[in-house]
């Protein structure tokens, strides 16, 4: 048995999130059909993170195992002839057998793009939140930017989040903009679920003048989801990149 | 009765293109029923050029008329309510009666985009021609600049083209680069059908070296079709803006 690891990069738009669900096209379900054809035997995909229904990715890492010998660049190529063009397989590399894609990974890097004009964008629908009032940049510049740290991000989350330790540690928290877009950049050790777009939601709620840019501090501090603005939605976020020693 | 314009943007990938036609979706055809809708009256929308299947618009222009008295802001509202999320109205003004899209237009913009990479892109699919052999983007910078100035473009367009006059004026033809994407832009007084798609495949048999950067000018005074190369497909345009004096 050798393991293999994909890097996949996917414009989410069109798929119920990664994880296979019944009677739902999911990535995991359209790359393992792939996959199944081209070695010739069912394989089952573990990613490095399950990104929600709409979210995309540059760099979604996931392994498989086979006992077929073959040749990454050919599987490549059959892998990226046998996907939608709204898939790419970028790589695919031979691993040591013991590497796990999810726990391996030491650090993960998001990416959220909002539109931020009166008008909506038909270019960037599919990849931002259209957000028409001007938004105050440096106050959510402020906001971002006291989130760096390890804390424990319970006012972050879904509702459902089920991780027991709530504790992450974000090594980079901050916004870039560039013509009518603004982006906000996050990278951390891991993340609970949604603590992305429910950060997102409450920088905007700070760039909209709803909230002062101290209230992050004093939300991160409550634990309380409650104090945190609602979840922005999923069509903005990008898994950039998973990293690993 | 008054003239309004409206300056558009739209991902063309799910259109035939802009012009009317039957049993097929086309811009003008959904812009015209959500003006319909909109103005309670039907309305001929008249553009300033006709963009074909897959082609986009940063900054189409069209108008229409109406007499019924109304509010720019509030009809450009209806309209992006009227319409789907892969067109947006960015804006409509209240122009002068003899205001002739198509003609008084002096000048157009084009950018074609190309993606150089040997993996395909997943996020710029809708938006870029995929050529994963490495291109030499100085031969073609050279080759481009070789367009510039008044000429017969007879050798860059449509086999079934139907103007008579062949002469254009190229006030700017270049490439920049950026990262993986490879964007060509010209600007003229008037362009011949598919002529910027002629122009782009010609540039990327000179960038993988089928073509010397000086065949260009000798393309171009050669007036021959048949010696520039195939038409490189529509996905990778835009028709960044029409300019008025």
């Amino acid at each position: 048995m050798t393991q293999y690891r994909l890097l996949l990069e996917y414009d989410g738009t069109e798929y119920h999130g990664w994880q296979l669900q019944p009677h739902a096209r999911t990535l995991q379900q359209v790359l393992e059909a792939a996959l199944a054809t081209a070695l010739r035997h069912p394989a089952r995909l573990h990613a490095a993170g399950r990104t929600d229904a709409g979210v995309h990715a540059l760099g979604q890492v996931a392994t498989f195992r086979t006992d077929r010998g073959l040749d990454p660049c050919e599987l490549r190529k059959s892998l990226n002839a046998l996907t939608p063009p709204d898939i790419a397989i970028r790589e695919v590399t031979a691993v040591a057998e013991s590497f796990d894609p999810r726990r391996h990974a030491t650090a993960r890097i998001y990416e959220y793009r909002i539109w931020n004009q009166p008008w909506r964008s038909a270019f960037w629908h599919r990849f931002t939140w259209h957000v028409p009032r001007a938004l105050d940049v440096r106050a959510m510049r402020t906001a971002a930017a006291a989130l760096a740290g390890e804390h424990d991000f319970s006012a972050f989350r879904a509702s459902d989040c089920e991780s027991e330790s709530r504790i992450r540690r974000v090594t980079h928290s901050g916004l870039t903009e560039a013509e009518s877009l603004c982006t906000y950049r996050i990278q951390g050790n891991a993340f609970l679920k949604n603590m992305v777009r429910v950060i997102v939601g409450t920088l905007v709620a700070v760039g909209s003048g709803a909230l002062y840019p101290e209230a992050m501090a004093e939300i991160l501090a409550s634990r309380d989801r409650r104090r945190a603005a609602a979840t922005a939605p999923p069509q903005g976020l990008v898994l950039v990149a998973v990293c690993y020693d």
